[in-house]
């Protein structure tokens, strides 16, 4: 029933990352009720963004210039590298203003299941990028799912070579963590990293 | 961090409903990632949306029209008025395709909290529709929420005098329904309205 140019907007509403069909017609709804005020600054942001942002060829972030902001700032720590998966975990590194380095972002992870393989990520250009920056240390902050720390696996066997020396972000309680709400796996991951106070 | 583009993408897109700060991040680099298959297409979109869509002067339905679709279709049953919280709702009815009559969307429900008053809902065009168009039966199909039977009940003592018949949806187990996760209200509502086999 409703028309041509709402079922377009709702079908590409849906296809969003956690909009299903029936949040992306409530979204739609509230587009249209708010033409001027969200509908149309939306979509002049989304034209802004999709012909000013483009991909960094050195660490995989986006931005507007390339080499992004973050590879161009001459004050950042040349030495270390931090690997994340994706653009997001970037920023998420950024916001807490804990790292001075760079970036290299891997674009996933591996997976045998979705054919993903090394190829497929950005890792030769990792080991290039260490060689050729001098790194003295690479980070690797992937996800602590499986995927994630089986493609740290991966990436610490693809650097062995080159001597640098790898780390990887500790895990333990998330600050303001309660105990009886934790996996067992950040428990015991706590337990074995605990330290004298 | 992320560029004015961004933050500006991240900042709107966290407006709609269903969408956090967080996920509106996500959303935003899934759109980034796909500019061409997604984002030009999505604003192209929203901008088509807002320009070609309206609200019907006379059901309050949102379409490419004024009358709407529902209103100029001389086939729908003349004597019969679904009336209905938000037009999210007019579409859920006419998805079934269970409901052959004309609709009267109200924009929300009457709430003291939030200084929605009747006057602030379109319940006095709905008293106007019934009287001038000789609507023979109302249907209220406000949500099963306080705020919706509220509304209902105001709705119900405006037509009185009008002598149109109003009836409401049936309450009840929804087919697929279990009865161990219903709450209370509905398998009371279920059980007193039981029928014969």
């Amino acid at each position: 029933m409703p028309s041509h140019e709402i079922e377009r907007l709702v079908d590409l509403l849906a296809r969003l990352p956690g909009l299903g069909p029936r949040s992306a017609r409530r979204a739609a709804l509230h587009l249209i009720k708010r033409k001027a005020a969200l509908m149309e600054p939306l979509a002049a942001a989304m034209t802004a963004a999709a012909a000013a942002l483009r991909s960094c060829h050195e660490c995989g972030n986006v931005d507007t210039t390339d080499p992004c902001a973050v590879c161009a700032d001459l004050r950042r720590e040349a030495t270390a590298l931090c690997v994340v998966e994706d653009v997001a975990d970037l920023w998420a590194l950024e916001r807490t203003g804990a790292f001075r380095g760079r970036y290299h972002v891997l674009g996933g992870t591996l997976s045998a299941l979705d054919g993903v393989g090394p190829d497929d990520l950005r890792i030769a250009a990792l080991v290039e990028r260490v060689g050729r920056l001098g790194i003295a240390e690479v980070i690797l902050a992937t996800n602590a799912t499986v995927a994630g720390q089986t493609t740290a696996h991966y990436i610490t066997d693809r650097l062995a070579p080159t001597g640098v020396a790898v780390s990887r972000l500790a895990h333990g309680v998330p600050l303001g963590g309660e105990l009886d709400w934790l996996d067992d796996g950040t428990l015991t991951a706590a337990l074995s990293a605990r330290r004298r106070v």
